[in-house]
């Protein structure tokens, strides 16, 4: 393959996603939802996308350039391995239309949404959508300002998830857990106090929303009021709490997997 | 309280434990087997780390600083909420014998075991700790090279965990396992191609080993050797993997709960 080699410098892109890292701009040039603009790469990374640039023909050329480079268009120690790129946003549809046309029109046998409620890490956020996506979680929801915007840090921890679990953002998080209660969604909120999940036959719901607050503070008591049940994690000892992303994985496991025949 | 106000400037500690947050902090004050040398603390910070300051009566006045005088101190973006101490280390057993004790002499009911594999990232190290607190693990056992020290930065991502879990280096993981297994250690390995967790008969086992390997590499297949039986996590579609912290929670959920009437 004939590469143009350059540099970083003069590209300033307005209204593109900015997304670096070997897992994340794979699974973006993938995408058919989105257009890659401009991909820089360092030789020793060029293998790595290879095999996903041949997905779409009309993926630019890649722009070959020296890790230095790439350093230089990112916050000091993103670890970018060697690959960037710049790609079309993805659509957000509105949340009610999308949920509401699937359950009435697509009738699936089940179901599942995650509601962060104020959680604004983009770590924490884009490790809970991974999650999300390894636990086949079909739509992650967020409050339009109290939560993370589809941010490059995020879209790299998450190693491709932001192409396969759709986000919204929503205007009202109560509203919403009112709208998915029509849809026959069982809400269910993380919650110290609340059921041990493990004692929850969660195999009795074919929809969920499972509903999760900030570390520490926990969910709102406006929120809980929108909840169906509410069911904690079986920790014990001085230190109780889990990392949010860690208690989000733990409570997809206990309630998404197959019943055990045990 | 009469507090000495100062700067952090001229502090150069050497062979002491720098900890930072306030929850690390905290903890650390209220372990007995630390001694604190040195603590700076902000004004606003203050009254969160004053109950722990009276567990002790040998604990050394604060010094209150400035926001930005502990910043300096610290690595940059270190996220110390106004609170920084300096502490004798923990002493560090030889693994052997502190197992065989607690094994032969105290003759537990049930005893459980972490060993990680080549996880190197602080972040990561710090909230599987913070993990194994919360399920009741026993004991993070890592390989005396390829491992994470116990930093200032997995200090405080562990939010007082390192207080409460013993933390082993060891010469030789398979030596360890071996050691594990003549004790009657279950020795559980994650491994993609491993029987689903969710399966496993977990409560059949009062002494576990739980052995993981780093992100993306998994376990080592020399490693893999040694364990009795190789786990997987229920995880599908695209992004199968987990962040290694949150496989890890996962884990020590599936194995360590109580088993469910369901």
């Amino acid at each position: 393959m004939q590469l143009p080699h350059g540099s970083t410098k003069d590209i300033a892109m307005s209204n593109t996603d900015e997304i670096y890292g070997i897992h994340a701009v794979r699974a973006a040039l993938q995408n058919p939802k989105r257009r890659c603009q401009k991909l820089f790469v360092t030789k020793q990374s060029l293998g790595d996308i290879e095999k996903a640039l041949l997905t779409n023909s009309n993926h630019p050329k890649p722009i070959v350039v020296s890790r230095h480079d790439i350093d230089e268009k990112l916050p000091e120690h993103s670890v970018h391995q060697g690959v960037l790129g710049y790609f079309t946003p993805l659509q957000t549809e509105k949340f009610k239309s999308w949920i509401t046309s699937i359950i009435e029109e697509q009738r699936p046998e089940r179901c599942s949404v995650v509601l962060l409620d104020q959680v604004t890490d983009p770590h924490n956020v884009g490790a809970i959508l991974r999650s999300c996506s390894a636990f086949s979680v079909n739509a992650l929801i967020m409050h339009e300002r109290h939560s993370c915007p589809i941010s490059p840090t995020l879209t790299k921890i998450a190693v491709g998830a932001v192409e396969h679990v759709p986000i919204f953002y929503v205007r009202n998080i109560s509203e919403t857990l009112d709208l998915l209660q029509s849809l026959s969604f069982m809400r269910l909120g993380l919650d110290e106090n609340g059921q041990d999940i493990n004692t929850f036959k969660a195999q009795n719901y074919d929809y969920k929303a499972i509903v999760m607050g900030a570390e520490g503070k926990g969910l709102r008591e406006k929120t809980m009021k929108y909840c169906d049940q509410l069911l904690s994690l079986p920790t014990e000892g001085p230190i109780q709490s889990l990392n949010v992303s860690v208690a989000a994985g733990v409570t997809l496991y206990a309630l998404l997997k197959e019943p055990s025949s045990a």
